[in-house]
């Protein structure tokens, strides 16, 4: 196998999510200093841009790394349906105890989807907040 | 005055905010009949852009219509301030009893928005709720 | 009931197909005078994006002119389940005698949507084939 | 001939310049107060993107308004070819007395097409100064 | 010769075409079960948007890495005019037996421009087939 | 410390500026070959996208890398407030000698930017001046 044969294929899904970000163990005080208004107690929210990059050989036989309707499916399947409409802090088991910030959205999205897609695939996760405020995991793709 | 040289300026802006869809007369079954997942009741969210469409002649002397920056600062003020990074149901009095779809926030947003512009100008808004679902009032503008 | 109240909802859609510019009661020679590389007899194809507005009052219960999402359903089953990955020249019934420029396919869609949607709700479909060409039909949507 | 064919066509260009807002018969200080940064006498710069509107019936035999390809090579001719890397200022004589705001600029743009297109077309063209700041002229398309 | 002043440049172009998914090699079955819509014999299609990263040290006379119409110019003599408004199963002789998936065009593009580029130049090719399904070769850029 | 916890952040920002670009050591005919009609002495001038990628651990308290308020704070203080608005060549002392291609302006951001950000995050910046060229430095992010 030659390494030299890879590349990488993208897809973009999207999820509409309400989130506030604060530190239970911190008071109000503080939350408010280090998170103004994004600490709300009524919430605010965002339409989530997901980007999710995969790397591997393509398939000689189909010319697909993956073919990206599989990978759409996956990301639909574990991701969007579970995030999509939702209140990341009440609804997401995931950030029950952990600050939903753009970082860690992604890293649970890449520790959800490296459970579901075969290791001799590469991934790496784009996260858009806004069009201007975007996050990326891991920083190199293996 | 001559209505022949009457043009049309835009200015966009954006607010990121929380909300959810119901009628409050409705039981639980028909509203998540009719507004499905967006019937959340611990909310889901957006990152609304707004768009406000003003026309009028341009001033001789400037060649502004209305400075863009003052149309921003207007809305700024007026919208934005109010709007991001609430909960529209529950910080924004307007939506105390009226239902914060796309449509109602778009008509809320011109009531606010007439009365701080002067009539000599007209106005339209329009509003993205996502890249693909938006809505404009009034249908015309004079 | 109020004309003022009416308001414009949008929503987007989109389908990639192929197709191919020609009069067939022309000659080889003017077809490609008229319509250069568009006449390649081998086809050529877009991602085209079709944005549907309609025009109405919301309905008070629902703060909905028409919920985006049956929008949505309409033009999906009607228009992009047809048109997608088709050959707009060969699959679709339509444009057998009729050049499929994005005028022509811009009112096809409009005369397929109008026969579905209450005739109480104006619409005007634009159509885009490249970010940089498109149309829209009709010219004003009453 | 039948109003009720009529379509809309669009096209867009782009070209970048400099230029500079300020009325030469104020003084110094009351430039800096209306058009603060904007007044730099050293001039600043954007990419504009222009579009241009054009409405009429398709001709039966080809299914165009107007091949988008000759609507382009107009505009590039007449406007983008002197307009672009440009400064507006100094080296287009229309803007010699008229502070090339977006408003005056646009105006320009539609006095020099509305010469070279058949007045059987409407015409109406938008020019955005910034992806939020952008301005349309006419108002109506007749 | 310093590697830390090395910089990345990109150039976008596009190109408009048919195609269609298929293995000559399998049965009408299974290239559906495979396919799906994407093998619909008479062809559909795409606007490709393609980004030609290139790596290397600016040129201290001119400031530039390539002169980005250069590049522009590369891309276009021996990308565009052979893809653009083609049938890429039946015009480009490279997919007569690859299939022309989004990784092939992209794989090919490489192999094309890296015949084209002083070998000093590191070059990475981006190809999207739409805004959210896209490629990118080789995965790294030396 | 692990580096597999790595994750980039990215902020977007604006300015318009204007510029020529020009080697002063050249005669008038070798600068109009190079450049072209970016060498319009009376200038010309892009909205320029600034994208800084900033990559470094979450906070295990706030979930931030760093809040990308204050990575915004920072560009716009020492980059934005800088540039915009402004004629590179005359009004930045960078670009006293040295000519304002992208490569250049984008390898000065970085190290303004260097200067300002603590060693242990790694920074890249982006530079957009227009849509379709673009630069990116360092090529590896650190």
């Amino acid at each position: 196998m030659n390494a030299g044969n890879k590349i990488a294929v993208f897809r973009k899904e999207h999820f509409n999510a309400a989130h506030r970000l604060f530190n239970p163990s911190w008071d109000d005080q503080r939350n408010e200093a280090v998170f103004g208004k994004c600490n709300n107690p009524n919430y605010h929210g965002h339409n989530y841009e997901l980007m999710v990059k995969l790397t591997g050989e393509p398939d000689p036989e189909t010319g697909f790394v993956m073919d990206l309707k599989v990978l759409s499916d996956i990301i639909k399947e574990h991701v969007v349906e579970r995030f999509d409409h939702k209140n990341l802090n009440l609804d997401i088991p995931y950030f029950k105890d952990l600050n939903p910030t753009a970082e860690n959205i992604c890293m649970v999205i890449y520790t959800i989807l490296r459970e579901k897609i075969d290791l001799r695939f590469g991934i790496q996760v784009r996260l858009y907040e806004t069009e201007r405020n975007f996050v990326e995991y891991p920083v190199d793709i293996n």
